[in-house]
């Protein structure tokens, strides 16, 4: 099928204010495969570009599973792939290193120069795609790249069985968060604030808790501020102990009055983390490891892609998905 | 000489709001020591605590060299001294792992609920305190505690010989961390404002920089923030490279704007860092790997303890001394 020549096929364009159905082109050349998507999913960051935080314009969309229509490698056509989200330039001192995520020239599927994945079809380099072993359904491969963001922090930061871990937040991300770093340290705790979030993570065994007690304060080796609130930020600065770490895994979008005394007084080590590798997200889907199936929430037809979004923005919303 | 009952002993006491040259009563209990203070040293804490910015009353002062009149250590008795300023409960974890300054329960000489340097006399636990050889000057002395405060960055992190460093900021404190870092990372660049500082680091074969052009952009491995101000904090962030570390060496009064969110997009570590062990700055005086006397600017009597303040909040002074 010649994508460029049939006007039925459809994407989820941005145009900085508004979202427009236009015509869905691939970035495609030829040196790029050609992906149809089969399922999308909503993140967070999506729904910040639509309340206009973000300076992207373009077909919006990062977490996608497809299946390979056109590639320069034969073996990959017909495979059901995931696909790492940055593009580097691949010449770069930072994409020698394997870290194109860090390539100061990269464009970033649905979120930097590169149209994403709320759309029929996508392109990405070959060497951005995994493929997808049978065992993982289209809604658990959706989960890999928010998954992979998770896994991040393990390549940032060694973490010591016995630690004392809090987790800020009880969304989307954060439930994936407390996943990976329970199989390092069992001594974990979610600070949340929505109760039936709450009692699907106390049903995978991991302790909650509503509100910081002072107990709490100054006790945990090493807090993950996944909330991206302000408020989320005074709480994990409350408390990470003396010369403990924290892991900033969201953009905090307002940035009044943040206060960095206490990073000095106390010598805490803030660390920003955000996208990782996909092979150890995948590897944990097909052996298991991580459950993402009580996150699976609803699907919407991408031509129903505003009441999607409306829907992804309760509080009490878990992974909504789009299909082309 | 009976310390109490000499109405002629005198101190810099501050009541929260200006000082007042009360009689200096040393907190001194049967298990501290009594030391005469010889010199002490003006720091931009105490500039900070007389501008009101920090809650502390009582007397000023943390820098300092003296002579033990009084310990339960006959050995002591004596010998001139400098005083490591945080004094630790002695029986919590921090305490136990030697961490008296992040004791929850700490006082800090001039800084928090014990009286300081800014006196006659002052008093603290014989295990704060470290004699100095005879190779060291009083002057010298004085700049064990926050040469000290340099030489925790090395505590903190593990250096590369061959990364690119950048401090930014050319104060006091500035200079010492110059110095410490370069004896283990050669490639380091100052970022300062002020000619007459710059010049003296340049005579130390330190390289220095008025203003960051492109190509320091993203471009260190390494940046510590000396500065203080948040246009210190906005120079750090485009100096540090994707994946690098940044070290928050001073607190940052104001907290207007501070966006975190490049410290997310780029993976960067801040690490703050405060107070430091003495033992290896002391050794580092006694050596001469590290030079302090192009540091030494004006001394004033304790009675003219305004006039140096002022003078010490002049941009090209160095440091500046009180002699009780």
């Amino acid at each position: 099928m010649d994508v460029k020549n049939n006007p039925n096929v459809k994407a989820a364009n941005f145009d900085g204010q508004k979202i427009i159905f236009d015509k869905n082109y691939p970035d495609s050349t030829s040196d790029e495969a050609l992906i149809r998507v089969n399922l999308a999913g909503i993140c967070g960051t999506d729904l910040e570009i639509v309340d206009g935080y973000m300076k992207y314009q373009g077909i919006l969309g990062h977490e996608f599973v497809g299946t390979v229509e056109k590639s320069q490698n034969p073996d990959l056509i017909g495979k059901r792939v995931v696909g790492e989200i940055n593009v580097g330039c691949g010449v770069c001192d930072s994409c020698l290193k394997g870290m194109e995520r860090h390539c100061s020239q990269r464009t970033v599927l649905g979120i930097l120069k590169r149209n994403g994945a709320f759309a029929e079809f996508l392109s990405l380099p070959e060497k951005n795609l995994h493929v997808i072993p049978d065992s993982i359904t289209d809604e658990q491969a959706v989960f890999v790249e928010p998954l992979a963001a998770a896994f991040e922090i393990k390549e940032q930061i060694k973490m010591e069985p016995q630690w004392d871990v809090a987790v800020v937040g009880d969304g989307r991300l954060a439930h994936l968060i407390l996943q990976v770093i329970k199989s390092s340290c069992p001594n974990i705790v979610c600070f949340g604030r929505h109760k039936s979030k709450l009692e699907s993570l106390e049903k995978l065994g991991i302790k909650t808790k509503i509100g910081i007690d002072s107990l709490d304060e100054q006790s945990f080796d090493l807090v993950v501020e996944a909330t991206g609130s302000n408020s989320g930020f005074v709480d994990t600065m409350k408390l990470v102990r003396p010369r403990g770490t924290v892991i900033l895994k969201s953009t905090i979008a307002s940035r009044a009055n943040l206060d960095l005394t206490p990073t000095v007084v106390n010598e805490i080590t803030l660390i920003g983390s955000r996208c990782g590798l996909f092979k150890p997200a995948i590897d944990s889907l097909a052996t298991g490891i991580i459950t993402v199936d009580d996150m699976v929430d609803s699907t919407f037809p991408l031509e129903k892609f505003h009441e999607a979004v409306e829907y992804a923005k309760k509080p009490d919303t878990l992974k909504v998905f789009l299909k082309p």
